[in-house]
């Protein structure tokens, strides 16, 4: 019997456009997919680009009308890699016209929209909803995951996640991730999104309490850009002589409480010098402890506490072991490593299965679960306007 | 002509009298000293072992009155190895008595105290004082200090500091510091003091607000202690059955900004599984970075974005190189690493300096500069307590 | 005009074949490549599986006779993917048929195959011939050899080169890499040839005598296997009661010098407990150092002797940035790591540059260049065998 | 009942006498010794700097005649920190006046003189004899030790010692250590000479066969020393324009075999910038490995290849815990870390526990048990000299 397919239409042909079509077109040479991928088509504003776009990566078609994609009855699922400030409006149409979806992480730039699409997608019974944080499917993301579900590091106490980039220095133009308009905020959704729901996911315990909150923008003006960058995030982006105001924040730093008595600190920017992209946590249990840093992401460090005394020590676990490792089967021999591209093949890989009814690796999130990054976001904004304690409870 | 000694008097023969104890007898062994440090007297409690204590760690004369020993002629500086709350009382009266004064940090387990002594020593006009906040005189911290001073690091943007330790789970009976009354606090006095100084040490900058804080005390009960512990924190304490409270915070956590702009998270427990001396910092600058952790304390981290950025990395400094880094000339050859008790020595190479007159390796804090200290410890626990903004300038 | 295109013709269908298979679909993606490769056809021997791989992987064509696929005026390069004891005939006859060839490391399983090899490619006067030493281009190797040759390392006196994995324990059965007829080697053609090729490659020198050599085989027999291994070396693979022996090494290690003056320990093996995958080398200069694991592939470690004194130190290189580290204007944003496949994308494009009359990234080797690899390898087995030093002049 | 006393007469006041007069004084006052070590005398040949010496470090007497310390009632114990060339007439002469005699290492700088002294204390039956081999004594190598008795690394397969420092480059005057006459051998007799005892002690087991060897002389000659060095190995020492020949070795390499089957590379250099005293090794096994490196003294890295796979790793064990770990007993609370020195001390404790008829914490070597590494030693040197495989049953 042949195996069903999932007809996908891409809106977007920047970063993600690019990570999301590379997942689509890898997924079923390394995976064996329970459904194929088709990539049916992909929708851009550029007109000029969209054809060599669809070409180079694979896409039976492309239009520039991202309604006409998420209405065509050819599609299945909708996948939307767009800016934050557009998620609302296409998810919401793509629901309404029966697709499923998968966007782009954050949910939304605001807390009102991320609300209006969990609504959107619970309004939509029959409509299967992922988001992007690909994070989790990192294969020691996901065997972190794993660990502390099999009660490994006990319960939980300390938590520090970080998001450390630095690239935005002076030299970077007044880019769209610099406007609030279209990113909704700076390293907060960009950065703090990926963090708050990497420690939810791999604790698997909400947030109960933003308990003090910093943002801060060191940059206060930036040079109009003359050339947007290509290839990721500011890379190559020019400016001119001219100064436009910076309406985003550089960097987030908040406090917080977890459901199960944990603390913790989290901090985002993009302006720590010699961090590159280190995107990672810590947490401390009663009986374990698990460490991670993208910079290193084959790489997962356990602590056992259980284990006799004179041998603890932090374990450096090379996460590609074919029969022990999460979504190792899909790729190399023992240490021939991984990269960044592979989380979303592997989430590719997980949507597949779960459109098949089958359960995926790890958890995918859903708009509900990215509602409540975004709620967890709202509230450390709020603590750090407000300068006081935010309760969960009443962000929502 | 005969070099000048200095007649020392110690106070307090537990984890801190035979840290400082060390230190006086090593000095002159591996330092060219300016002056000689007699080991003229220690006080202690416990008159039973006393006399061996003093025997073993070379003290000509002991007593169970530290006030006969802090008046005695004989004594040309007073140094208090005690707990926390037996700080004001003590330096006090030794002050008053006109001796030169090192304490043991934080200078106080309250501000109160702290601002009393930093009274006191600005009223005994002549005396030298000092508060052991040894940690600055590890070579790599002390490099850290020169590099930021030379500008390697520009304006900092951004700190990390944690002090984490792991020790106090729940088969650590009720000991002293786990006591408000005598410690003062928990992991805040004992932890955060050092990461607080530290930072303001090697950036040379203060603390203008603290942004929000949580303390956290997770094992709100303990066994009464029968065995107290030997050889430093709590090696080998026990307890009984029964149960007692605990009045002191686990952890402690703030985020702060400093008067340059920098904005920080602070970090201090007890019970970061897998972290049993973790105390280290990052900053960030637009120029460069540094990195430290005392469990490697031997090495520094530098990120110099100042060269070309094709070898631009995270510099991994050994700080043993005679004629290149602070206080390698006293130890051994490059590479052949140093340990904890030798920032005591250090640092009481640098206190010799100061008595002769000449200039310490880096700064030494006074009870002035210990008295921020511990202005930072309060606003945190204000912030806390409050959940709120503190500014530095209303705690005084 | 149209820019040209490269027809492919790719023998083997097992774990090089899918490497190679998704290098060339790759390619053209994340380069902007002056030659388009067109993946014409795949030959194998299984035909069972072959019309799957073939769409699976982007293969227009699919054949059993490899002597077909080689000698089609359709086909320009033919890439070579299969064990060792075929290279000689597969690439010999693809050279005769006037192909260009890209062959599997090493050139060949003895050095008399290689020997004819590098006649038959000089035989061939017009073919490019390339062998696929793809870690050259793991960008962290690509930039070692820049540095290398921009003197940053002054004269080489040291080198250290492990291949060390550790998969080959007594559960594995008697695969065909344990078999001297098929492998012509064990860990040796396998693991040392790429440690030679890279040393050769950074440094720019070649080897002048083979000092000493061991090669061992710690397990001597082992069970038949009944199920082969899929998805690299011998993932799967299970094996019966009845065992064989074992003709090929586990481990070789010898000394060497090179033309330069450097004196170097090479060692090979799978069996060295705990080290999945270390393929890596320092070598220590008069002017500065280098540092390489491929287990952390896009880290390289430089250590300056030249800068001040007091920053010295081992530089962790993130070599992921876009102008200025090799290759990485085809990836992601910095420090978004790339893995093990990404090495033979890179090479794939560099193939595709000299195919265009382009100079390569970095130098490509070609059966000359490959044989010089096969002349090390001989020496240090006739080193071992014979219990002397071999000068590399004798080995022909 | 008092506590027996041992007393102690040490020969040498550089380097070494430094280190062993620290060992002396520091170990009654960290250790419970099972004896007091009494500093007796010390005789030294620099009249100018004795009585200084004696004084700073808390020898009772001095004298210049070696012999009168040695043949004095007065002394238990001879300890001889001077030049390898030395070793054989003063530890002989002791041994011969019925002292214990405490001998720096290697035992002797050439086999002749290490053979003569194993004769020699066999001969004087009574007599204690032990070699500083201290790095035994460092605790992670302690820890080593134990874990490999204890069977956690089940049989050694590969060993990779190295011992890479990089103080002797061109600056550097020929001071005695480039002197065969003085020293016997360069790296070799002082590095070398470690990895091999460190090696043999960690395992438990004998080198049978130096497969091949390389020894190096990189600088050929060097200026003729003005000023001689202080406080280790080369620091200080100046050249005048006079050029001599270095007479010794600067790197040596070999290849070996245990007794148990294990193949192992060995490298000792001056050379390798960039690694200021990384003496270290790796073994790997059937059930596990172990790696140190002294740089990161405090810390053994640790692979349990029997753990569940999915959580098998390199734990990296910090060799602190009062309770866990050899030595920590005596030292600071868990993660407050010691330094070179103390493994001296260490040693000292061992000493003086063997002095009192008591199981020293790890095995001591005597003079029997570092002839065999002198074994080693010349069979490495005859390997190199005769270009082929040396058994150790052939060198006596």
């Amino acid at each position: 019997m042949a195996k069903g397919q999932v007809n996908i239409g891409l809106i977007g042909q920047a970063f993600m456009g690019r990570a999301h079509s590379n997942a689509w077109s890898q997924v079923g040479r390394f995976f064996d997919v329970p459904m194929t991928p088709v990539q049916k088509c992909i929708a851009g504003r550029d007109e000029k680009t969209l054809a060599a776009f669809a070409a180079r990566w694979g896409w039976e078609n492309y239009t520039t009308s991202w309604k006409a994609l998420a209405s065509s009855p050819e599609i299945d699922l909708v996948d939307i890699g767009t800016p934050n400030n557009l998620h609302l409006q296409m998810a919401k149409f793509a629901l309404q016209a029966g697709k499923d979806v998968a966007c782009e992480k954050p949910l939304a730039g605001t807390l009102d929209e991320a609300r209006q699409l969990a609504q959107a997608a619970r309004k939509a019974k029959n409509a299967k909803t992922y988001v992007w944080y690909n994070y989790r499917r990192v294969p020691a993301v996901a065997l972190a995951y794993q660990l502390v579900k099999a009660g490994k590091v006990g319960n939980v106490r300390h938590v520090r996640a970080v998001y450390l980039q630095d690239w935005a220095d002076e030299s970077v133009p007044l880019i769209w991730r610099f406007d609030k308009k279209v990113a909704g905020s700076g390293s907060h959704g960009d950065l703090c999104a990926h963090i708050i729901d990497m420690t939810r996911f791999v604790m698997g315990e909400e947030i109960t309490e933003i308990s003090g909150a910093i943002t801060e923008t060191f940059i206060k003006e930036r040079t109009l850009p003359t050339v947007s960058g290509q290839g990721g995030i500011a890379s190559g982006a020019k400016g001119s002589g001219k100064k436009g105001k910076v309406t985003v924040d550089d960097a987030v730093l908040f406090l917080a409480r977890y459901e199960g008595g944990a603390v913790a600190t989290f901090e985002a920017t993009r302006m720590a010098t010699g961090n590159q992209n280190r995107h990672g946590f810590e947490i401390n249990g009663t009986k374990g402890s698990l460490r991670f840093n993208f910079e290193d992401m084959n790489w997962l460090d356990y602590y056992d506490a259980t284990a006799p005394r004179e041998t603890q020590g932090w374990a450096r676990i090379m996460c590609t072991h074919n029969g022990s490792h999460p979504y190792a089967q899909a790729w190399w021999p023992d240490a021939h490593i991984i990269g960044y591209e592979h989380a979303f093949t592997n989430m590719a890989y997980d949507i597949l299965l779960d459109q098949a009814g089958k359960k995926p690796t790890v958890p995918l999130p859903d708009f509900e679960d990215a509602y409540q990054t975004n709620r967890v976001l709202e509230a450390a904004l709020l603590s750090a306007k407000h300068k006081t304690v935010v309760k969960l409870k009443d962000v929502k």
